[in-house]
């Protein structure tokens, strides 16, 4: 088996692929996590990475080694902080058919409704 | 055990609730899901609740029920559609402690950065 | 739009599901969560769902409402006992084309399994 | 803030990390996942990580960089098969209060639930 076991080393990790993570800090006394989330933000700002912030995570497109290793700086930093355990939940996709960004996305959706608005009437 | 048994079905579910999810029709031939996307969002509009869509998922809010409730709805419907395999990613949280809607939190952040780049300057 | 409406409520939610859920109870002062997802596994037992816990969360099936349902139980259950905000990450399927149940999806991927390596025999 | 920017960098990512994902082929004609796991699977054990399969996804432990890396390899693998789009939900977790691995979380869990059936004796 040792061309499989080479094979496994010479496959690479995706250049593009867009993380949408949730990241919740666990066993702060307190239930409010608004001050390490914007910790993470200035990470993200320093990353360089192209990112967005809504009400239930961040999305952030690079290449797969990018995205999740700043995700993981995230969660050394906050240990930094002494936060003994962290926890993130992350949707990450990949494709080869098209290079669009994370907004051509909900473009991709708003064009849709848009033509079933004209349709409608 | 009886007690315990019907102490269980006296349970209720939270009365606010905000969840956050992706869903993914499954053995589709194509790998665009935006038309699917978009009739979520339809059913979404027609459900009356308060929501979001962002490029990585629609965040919702209400009881516990009307937002599973809906998400529920969203495979129904794409099964009514022929689309035999649905999957959904959900993130969903209830405080007790505080009324604070979707949009609160993303304005928490807000100002804890506001603050950070006065004390910075 | 009447109908439309009409149609909304009219959608069911399906009648087989498989959820997959890790619950996170937040701002608790310690970081050690077993004690909270024990009493969730004591939760499902009364439930009557057929479940089985993992390392990383907990797999039930049952119908839509019954398995959403559960996990909103086991939400205020926490919440009764003090902890002011839980989060859960919920994985849900349904499908019309078949009706397995969760441990068949790993039998069908174990004979993958066994045929490939009698292949490479 | 070039020191800022030079303390992003040095931030490395955990030594130590959980992940469990659920890895799914988008437009495939089939709705069955199954080959494309047993693949996956075939790609675990050649990583030499700890890893265990469930019905609902598998967990995989090493440190941040492997474990991503790995999930990251098994989206390349696929892409290479021809998929053209590969979706995954990954809860991943780090912690420096302990060294448990994985396995030790459910007997966490069970060694409660134990204590609590002798309690109700």
């Amino acid at each position: 088996m040792a061309s499989s076991s080479k094979s496994t080393l010479t496959i690479g990790t995706p250049i593009r692929a867009t993380a949408d993570f949730c990241l919740l800090p666990l066993g702060t006394s307190s239930a409010s996590v608004s001050r390490q989330i914007a910790d993470v933000q200035l990470l993200m700002q320093k990353s360089g990475l192209n990112y967005s912030m809504h009400s239930a995570g961040t999305t952030v497109e690079g290449t797969w080694d990018e995205v999740t290793g700043v995700i993981g700086q995230a969660h050394s930093m906050l240990h930094e902080q002494g936060i003994v355990r962290v926890h993130t939940d992350i949707r990450i996709g990949s494709r080869t058919d098209k290079t669009e960004n994370f907004r051509d996305k909900v473009t991709a959706v708003e064009n849709h409704l848009a033509k079933d608005a004209e349709a409608a009437q």
